[in-house]
């Protein structure tokens, strides 16, 4: 038995109460500024989280950011790291200030981060903002594969990737977390993970988008729907996820696994993602999504567009990329960055 | 303006007329000896496919088997081979009294073949078949990626591979059939795209059965669907079609493009393998699904387990697979051959 801290009560870090209760570990669950709503509802029954639809296990403790003891934090065997995308820069500050001795972290958030003309991982975002806590990039591991939160909280078999640097602190993880429906494999391409559980977000909204197209004049709005163009989407989609993930270092062929085509296809399954794909490929724009049937969402794929759009002009301008190969990353940047129509013209795509 | 034959009027092979008609081929569809319904309906109303729910062009040509003019097969451009698989033994005999001059065949049709001991593509049965009519294996292109019969004649846009050891033959066939919504693509590995295009209908019943098995004691059959465990075990099929592609000499790498991944997307969305998955997902037995819901049903997927059984155990045998790879593929086996429950046990499966 261990304890595990997991750091942001939103839907993923809280669905991961139960495999890790499950386990028989001693969990804290630690809500941000943000979650107070999540963490007094929890407080009175922990079968009651508002967003997440699915109960927590009775033994869980959930406390509030500010009843965060640093000695809490130190007697953590690990710290789950579970806030949104826009959060981690608070995570860091909060990490910062009350992480006396450094704890390994494993990182359910997933986003690309500025750095240096172009870009990075949060595994790398966080493990040099902690460098001054003793944090090495070995202590930090990346979570990917298909995991949509409320059904691992309802205990529905999945699969998913823990990468990191170091094999030891992998075993661990998969050891204090493993269970017989939450399956754990390893792999040392932190980088291509965190990189493709970014861009996923971002594809998935053009498969989604090929649901909803085809048949133009679609009768009825999301269906009936025409397969085939969204699976020769998909086929794309992984194509090119390959192609960026080896420009940022890490391997292409960690698109090709669960990291990769895996949690695309859950991805392109459903959730917020999926569903601006469903509006934009019945040729709405990206506002009026935004403004109207997706007011308030939080859309880690159009986060991953804007981060994405200059460092990606900079690699084809410097020859680094071939913009030939980017057909849909280019669409979707065109669409969600400038506002322009989704234009995903099979014609335009040299298909391989 | 060519002229284009296509042999068998089932799904497949009707709505390769589309694209033919579209780019004004003048295109001959032959009906089989099974096809007698199908010839009688298209020769009064060529929108009256009464199995494929979407109208063909009006100047296309449906004869029956016995109206083939030698002739008219040695004028043709191409010869498509759309026989449905256990047809094509019967298309190599025809073709061996009526091909008076070897004509490039496209295959349409996909299956594996026993032969020496372990299996073949029908591409190089078919080559090695019509070797005394002149035939070599440059003269035979497979055609792989996903491609819904119904949604090709309607026209709904996607993207194909084009296979074989002749590029200019491969070019010849794009610049006949491409059309803005029929891309077409072109590879080398001409046994890669008919190992994929068979593999796909056995693999997507397993896909398709995580899709009813999970949530357990499901209220609803068929829904409400988890969707963590389909996307696990698509990203399993994918690694297990890659090593399988090996094995039969193609290259792993076309499992992961239109030909491999591309299709399995399509395949596990709906149609008829896909629904003996959900059955065998939901603990039907083969035999209940084939005398029940499935009767009459021609089910590639299960030809292909049953024809891949014996060689794949031989090379378990022999060393050359590793049976902990390849357990999605043994468990179908099982319940095919067998008739034993599906068991796929995430718990087993050790997932990359």
């Amino acid at each position: 038995m261990a304890n595990l801290l997991i750091l942001g009560a939103g839907v993923m870090g809280s669905a991961m109460t139960v495999p890790a209760a499950d386990n028989g570990h001693r969990v804290t669950l630690v809500g941000t500024h943000l979650d107070e709503e999540i963490i007094k509802a929890l407080k009175v029954d922990s079968a009651a989280h508002p967003k997440l639809k699915a109960p927590l296990p009775a033994q869980i403790t959930a406390i509030g950011i500010e009843e965060l003891d640093p000695e809490a934090l130190r007697a953590a065997e690990v710290v789950l790291l579970g806030v949104s995308s826009p959060g981690v820069g608070w995570a860091i500050e909060t990490l910062r200030k009350r992480m006396l001795e450094p704890r390994p972290i494993a990182l359910l958030t997933k986003g690309l981060q500025p750095w240096d003309g172009g870009l990075r991982s949060f595994a790398a975002e966080i493990a040099a903002a902690l460098a001054g806590q003793g944090l090495s990039e070995r202590m930090v591991a990346g979570i990917g594969g298909p995991c949509i939160a409320k059904e691992l909280a309802d205990r529905q078999p999945t699969a998913v990737v823990y990468a990191g640097a170091d094999p030891a602190l992998l075993e661990t993880l998969k050891g204090l977390l493993q269970t017989p429906y939450y399956r754990v494999s390893l792999s040392d391409d932190l980088e291509g993970v965190e990189v493709c559980a970014a861009l996923k977000n971002l594809l998935a909204i053009a498969v989604s988008a090929m649901w909803t197209r085809h048949p133009e004049h679609n009768p009825q709005p999301h269906k009936p729907r025409a397969l085939n163009p969204a699976s020769a989407a998909f086929s794309q989609a992984v194509r090119e996820m390959a192609g960026l993930t080896g420009w940022f270092g890490g391997r292409p062929e960690t698109a090709y696994g669960l990291a990769g085509l895996g949690d695309l296809h859950v991805t392109a399954g459903g959730g917020r993602n999926s569903r601006l794909g469903f509006l934009l490929g019945e040729g709405m724009a990206l506002d009026a999504a935004l403004t109207g049937p997706l007011s308030g969402e939080t859309l880690e794929g159009a986060d991953t567009a804007l981060a994405l759009a200059g460092p990606l002009e900079n690699a084809f301008a410097a020859g680094r990329l071939a913009p030939g190969d980017y057909p849909m990353t280019r669409a979707l940047i065109a669409a969600i960055r400038d506002g322009r129509p989704l234009a995903l013209d099979f014609e335009s795509i040299a298909f391989v």
